[in-house]
């Protein structure tokens, strides 16, 4: 029964929408992508929304009446017990959104909504680098850090939907850096691909022109964390050392969240990841520096598995466990 | 029926051992005390658990036969799904010891094992701070900084055992400070009450004499935590920072929860709690520093409620739960 099911994920960011149709055992079986748009209005994105689902139904080559649910995911902030999104940063001006509600009339289908870091790793747990565990910790290294913490096939959204906003742990008090937040001595602000950046122009800009980054060729004109790690595996030691000292940073998350959520595996995903398997031996090597010896030793730690489809996979994911649990009238 | 319910707890230090009746409800019907004296060895020990459990059951005037399971606490370091304390620092020279099959066997009846923080935790959120509430992180400040996490009536054991051992998070690795556990930069190295005395010796030692410390009447020829927050009330300046630096090393190390579980409760507890609710004002005042808006505002902070008895009570209700779910049978 559960490989025929079909539900439908959407992922929802900033410059565009994923949504798909994936069966019951995590496999998609479309992928359409559509332009979010955010400036044209929220009425203008709900609008989207419901598209970018019907092409994906229609892209799988099913009927709406083939569909058991529906998953939505988004960036924050939101409130995710409502269903609604508030005041997202990166959907601007998009202000208090009914989304559940609107995607849930509109279809009459159950509905679930959940963060899109929380999605993703639903996803990685579902049908990615998690299959068979019992809990998972992602963090999503890109622009920023996002995550994502699942426990016995739940999301651990939190009690004011906060849960796993792991990239907003503090790891420095003294002199700590300002994170994008507002906020200072984030793990964002030390590891993220924009702190990678940051932290090295600092370093070269004390360095007395050594470093072949002084002279390394710039894609729109700046320095990327891709540039950096390239120069790192090339040899260059101020990169090396930005390199070595972003994987200890993640040790340092990755061993907070073993003294935390002490989970089966801890997954890194997102943009930076590019870096390759180095990055992730770098991370494993330092994590016993920090960690307990039992969860140093037996913590799996690895990538992410399914890319920019783990959030409309895992989106589609909540709804299917909800679903088994008979958790998702249509109310 | 719940209320009916009889249940013994026993909670075993590594000084003394305390069990109690507790009915239904999470009210302690009996409340005994014996010495744990691990130096005796750990068959020893576990006669001396049985003896307690006994000794319990008799204090509340009844017969095992009224008792439907036991729930047993210890400090780790342990395997909570084989139910063995592995290496103790606590109870040496006890060695790979099982725990809940021994009393099991000696009762015939359900038991169940958990960590001694993760019970009080539990006691919390079933009969102290936390009625009512779905999910709570409890800080025990004492000598060290232990911990428990409790998302709907279950403890986030984690997977390898490790599961809330939040005073070991990370906080600091510029110049960290030195933990008990043998790491650099734990809360614990910051916040412990043996860390506030540390840090004062250090204070006292640049200070040149202005403190009223240097002349306060020592117990046992030493500070203690409890003097320093004394010299805090009375105006002593230096005394007053370390107060404060304290609080904030706590609101950073309960905001860090915040960005992680996101409970509805953050509860302190210990010996240190005697500071008053100053302390907590202190801590409430600093949050918004490090947190994010929504759980700075919404996640109550409190003291714990039980005091020495939460860990009985908690273990206890561990066993009242899981009765409750049919997940304890007796093989």
């Amino acid at each position: 029964m559960d490989k025929s099911l079909r539900i439908v994920g959407l992922d929802v960011g900033g410059t565009s929408m994923k949504a798909g149709v994936v069966d019951g055992s995590g496999r998609p079986l479309s992928n359409v992508t559509l332009p979010t748009e955010p400036e044209l209005g929220q009425e203008h994105g709900l609008a989207t929304m419901c598209a970018a689902i019907r092409k994906a139904i229609a892209a799988a080559k099913l009927q709406p009446a083939d569909i058991a649910a529906i998953g939505v995911a988004t960036p924050g902030t939101m409130d995710l017990r409502t269903g609604y999104i508030l005041d997202p940063p990166n959907l601007k001006p998009w202000h208090n959104v009914p989304v559940r509600d609107h995607i849930r009339a509109q279809f009459a289908l159950p509905t679930v909504f959940q963060n899109d870091a929380n999605a993703a790793a639903f996803g990685e747990y579902w049908a990615g680098a998690g299959v068979g565990v019992r809990s998972l910790v992602l963090f999503t290294l890109g622009t920023g850090i996002g995550g994502g913490i699942i426990l016995d096939d739940r999301v651990l959204e939190g009690e004011h939907s906060h849960g796993g906003e792991i990239g907003h742990m503090k790891i420095a008090f003294d002199s700590p850096r300002e994170c994008g937040c507002g906020k200072f001595g984030c793990l964002e602000a030390y590891a993220s691909a924009q702190a990678v950046v940051k932290r090295t122009y600092e370093a070269l800009a004390a360095d007395a022109g050594v470093s072949k980054l002084h002279t390394w060729p710039r894609t729109d004109g700046e320095l990327s964390a891709r540039d950096i790690f390239e120069a790192a595996a090339k040899g260059d030691a101020l990169a090396e050392r930005i390199f070595d000292e972003t994987a200890f940073f993640l040790a340092l998350g990755a061993s907070n969240l073993m003294h935390v959520i002490d989970p089966e595996i801890i997954v890194f995903g997102g943009g930076m990841i590019a870096a390759g398997e180095l990055l992730l031996q770098r991370i494993r090597r330092h994590v016993p520096r920090v960690a307990f010896p039992v969860p140093a030793a037996l913590t799996r730690i690895s990538f992410a598995k399914l890319g920019n489809d783990a959030g409309f996979i895992g989106a589609a994911g909540c709804a299917k466990f909800l679903l088994k649990k008979g958790n998702l009238g249509l109310s």
